[in-house]
């Protein structure tokens, strides 16, 4: 079959012609309808060696870890699924014995696998994967969009995380794929008034389609005053950083009112300065990490808000391509305001 | 001033001339912009010594408790609200200094008094309020229709208490105008299939309308068909009564999955028989009852609903009348899809 | 090996002799240290055509279900337990793959199976389990004692259902041994004022003995005045029913304050009337069933207590017996103050 | 009366005489029986102009703010309390009416003024605070005792905001007096293991005696050994920071667990870095600040604590001075194991 595999650690990525992988008796061989790209993918191409150390990757590898696919062949032991599902893969795949996966955390799980990050993933024909990390998505949703659950369930579980939404004024910074998707959640969800702070006007314009107020970079103080006339206590109810910048956290730290909450979604490679006197505790602040998805529920949300057509998958596809394509196209990606489908 | 008034404990109510009320040093004087009529009122009309017996509500009282209205006078001692102020009241008037005010829950409060329940009411051309019980509209909110907060508050108190809900598969039984609220903020928080259960078809298209699929008096098994179809665990998760009739409870306990939660908010004169081992201990259920609204967090909800456009409330009135009109129009208002609105 | 088995529909069970079971691939053979001695097993025993009725059981079937043991032997494809760990069984035994297990509700499995109730159980020297349903015992603990695991369990996933507990004045209608179970951890918890209500003398005393103030059937209405005395918003801030006796709920109805909370453990045969009005909606009442324990927090929980000497399982036991000589004795065993362990 | 007095910006204070102050309409005037010393009254002494930039505090002042008192002269419109009440004051005083305090955080009101730090305090013989920041002591609680209230009120804050403490394994970094009041506080909440962390012996030996295993500025290891052995999920499940000193989080972020929670309740004078990727999104963590009690469940925890004999206030009274000999022996307060109370 085709695939687009990582060979060295130079930067870079390559189609190649491999095996079709053979499932075991708890596995699943999918057939890939749809892969997506994400900015981790990016993060590997470029630079093998920082993620190698992380996850203990070996080259080869098959890159890509966002997919739906169809099952096709199912191991002696699966009762998870069977042959013509249509699933999306949670890459985050758990053990379901360690000491996060019997504390209800396997999103969390100890012994973690990832496709296109530690083993070989999912910008492929086919791809094997253990029954128990696929998802099964509802009939009538378009087989190949589907891929966009996985990217649209990090944002399911960050606003899982962040408590009540309805009627609260929220701040955004960062309207990447993940904080777009956000935003059309949080709107789903009968947020009041939502700020995003983001550089790209396309991602700007994206945003305010989605129902948000969007600021540019020399706005930060007419976004500090949105903020501030419609949040509950002298500032944001609840914000969100998706960008992992940080004087992204610089404007929220201004932008929180008091008792409020705030959700870290993006990665950030360096240290951030905090002021824990001012602005946790002079603030009793809740601040929450969050990482991939609640194991089901963030995925039901996202079934659930697909179905009955309050997220509109394809108006967040910006671009489709082939596998052929994808190297060669890598670089346009990081700024655009939505998602890149990849049809193997 | 003109006014509504109960002048005998026999079923009726006049229209009657009665001098504007003074304010006490922390009290306002508003001019009633709109009262809206509810369930109670048309209780304590028909069955005055059931209301008194409980409230030590005395004779004659004027009726009434929804309103808006506009500030025009302030006792000395006030400082919540100015004269102009646009304010909706919140009926439930608490001490502020009882056990339950002192404890965050001053829906509670242990001294309440109700307008029009317990003392002089809103279906009048003014009104003295505590100046802490009113509530400032968002500037630009139509200030008649501002009269609906206080019922329309009620719903989002339910829905606050009920947890989660963006993604929920959710069974209402029930569609009056509390009802008919429910469905349009569990709409606006993302559920995903919305279940009511509803005998009058005028209520049960308009809850149609708001994005439930409505079922009738013949259609219990496939209301049962519907939440058991879309519930993540064996049926709904999550369930409102507002009908307060016994025979909805019988549905929704079939209705309601594995540990599932359930809301009552309408009021019942007889006990209801429940089966503690199979309903609520071997589902592990949460069942919460509910009163009034939150102050202030359900007011800012349905403030922030409104402004937003999320949540239309000129479409829930079905009706506009005036004092005059009222006594004699009220024997039709228990059936109506919506809200009558009274403009003195 | 020697087991007591249920052989006839009619009350009563015996002492035979069976074969030593043998484990499929997922589940372990344990060698019991002790079993425990649990009011369902009496219903079992008295009342057999009830519990098939429910539960699908059939005859003949080795009675039982709380017990500690040490692990003999595992199937090829176990992971979680190894040979000689000491262990408690989690009675709920939980397929991992049905809707409640894969929505962290694996207390609530939909194919639940339980020992000597749904099939052979563990008053026996051996039994097999599956091994995902094996808690292993802090090491330390007495292997016998930590039979009592089980049932403490109940009371510990009853507390965290409760919520906050450390400083709550509390009232407890029933004192079995989950109600005295409940009354140590809620002690352990840092509750304050415990009222315990409950008929049995002994029970009271030893209701006394771990931090309750105990009230008999006679004094109703000092148990009234007392949580009223200690409670926040006039009446309790918490109650728990044990018993499963409507009189007990008449009681908790009146003694629970406002914005209060009720945990329903106890089982009953009978529907019980509710006030809808009064006892939910105007108290603003959280009512939560429960059933077994979350698995694995509760065991944690009382793994911990355990070890740290909070919970004193020693305390708990007030007879210990052979199995030769439990069928004689299962009569006495429903007014007990505390278990009755069961050595094989 | 006789008064600490600050009198001029540089280092220190002075014992003088001042008038007696008159109550207004809605204040009480309180005799003080105890005042108790707060890390916060050596900062003021020492470095005023920080505290009068934060709090614009003007010169002369009175210090103190912990104390208990009896009351004995109320303003005409004061229902909260009554002469010869035994209280202990708020010192977080509310206005009641700001977006804070209408939302169920008055211990974050925006006008908040405190006693001997923004406005006149408490090392007086006589005070006057408004009626509504008062909080009467359970009969039987020792008067003096009692104004170590407020200090205890903040690690019951600290413990609220935590979640789930029973069964907890605990990581606490700084033993001064609301680290021992928060060490014993988690102990009687049923906390499993509690590790602390702290350099001065003496604070260390009073912490091991209250129920924690304590490890000096040599023993990073076997701390972070310790929480890893007894938390769930490969760390501690739970962790306090108390010292406000970087070098405790840098300990802290080692020792946590996954899907864990940490709150912040010392100050820190210097930004602390922290790595968002790793220890908050990854770790799944929640973060909270803290600051002073929420008013008034806090306040109940203690009162009801003390009452019971599970928070033994006496035992943690380390020194009691007169007046005039505060002053003199403010320098050796900072490294107690234990609170100073003022008798005046």
């Amino acid at each position: 079959m085709k695939a687009i595999v990582k060979t060295t650690a130079e930067p870079g990525a390559e189609v190649a012609d491999v095996d079709i992988p053979t499932p075991g008796p708890r596995d699943a061989l999918i057939r890939i309808e749809a892969a997506s790209v994400c900015g981790t993918d990016l993060d590997i191409v470029r630079n093998w060696d920082a993620a190698a150390a992380t996850w203990g990757s070996k080259l080869p590898m098959i890159l890509g870890h966002e997919c739906s696919a169809t099952v096709v062949e199912i191991g002696d032991e699966v009762d998870e699924v069977s042959v013509g599902d249509v699933v999306v893969v949670e890459t985050h795949i758990f053990c379901g014995e360690c000491a996060a996966c019997l504390n209800d955390a396997r999103h969390n799980c100890l012994r973690m696998a990832i496709p296109g990050v530690s083993r070989d993933g999912v910008f492929a024909e086919y791809a094997v994967i253990p029954a128990r990390s696929l998802y099964v998505v509802a009939p009538g949703v378009d087989p190949g969009l589907a891929a966009l659950y996985e990217a649209a369930g990090v944002a399911a579980h960050a606003t899982q995380r962040a408590g009540d939404v309805t009627g609260a004024t929220v701040a955004v910074t960062g309207a990447g794929p993940v904080g777009l998707f956000l935003v059309a959640q949080l709107a789903a969800a009968g947020a009041g008034d939502i700020a995003v702070f983001e550089p790209e006007p396309t991602r700007r314009a994206r945003a305010a389609e989605l129902g948000a107020t969007a600021f540019g970079p020399e706005e930060s103080e007419p976004f500090l005053e949105f903020v501030r006339a419609h949040g509950k206590v002298a500032g944001a109810d609840l914000a969100f950083d998706v960008s992992g910048a940080p004087p992204a956290y610089g404007l929220l730290f201004q932008a929180l009112g008091k008792d409020s909450r705030l959700v870290s979604i993006g990665h950030m490679s360096t240290p951030l300065p905090v002021n824990i006197s001012k602005d946790l505790n002079l603030r009793v602040l809740d601040w929450k990490g969050t990482f991939g998805r609640h194991i089901w529920s963030s995925w039901d949300i996202v079934d659930s808000l697909v179905r009955s057509g309050k997220l509109d998958l394809a108006s967040f596809v910006v671009d489709e391509l082939s596998l052929d394509e994808l190297p060669g196209r890598l670089d346009e990606i990081g700024r655009l305001p939505g998602k890149v489908l990849v049809r193997p």
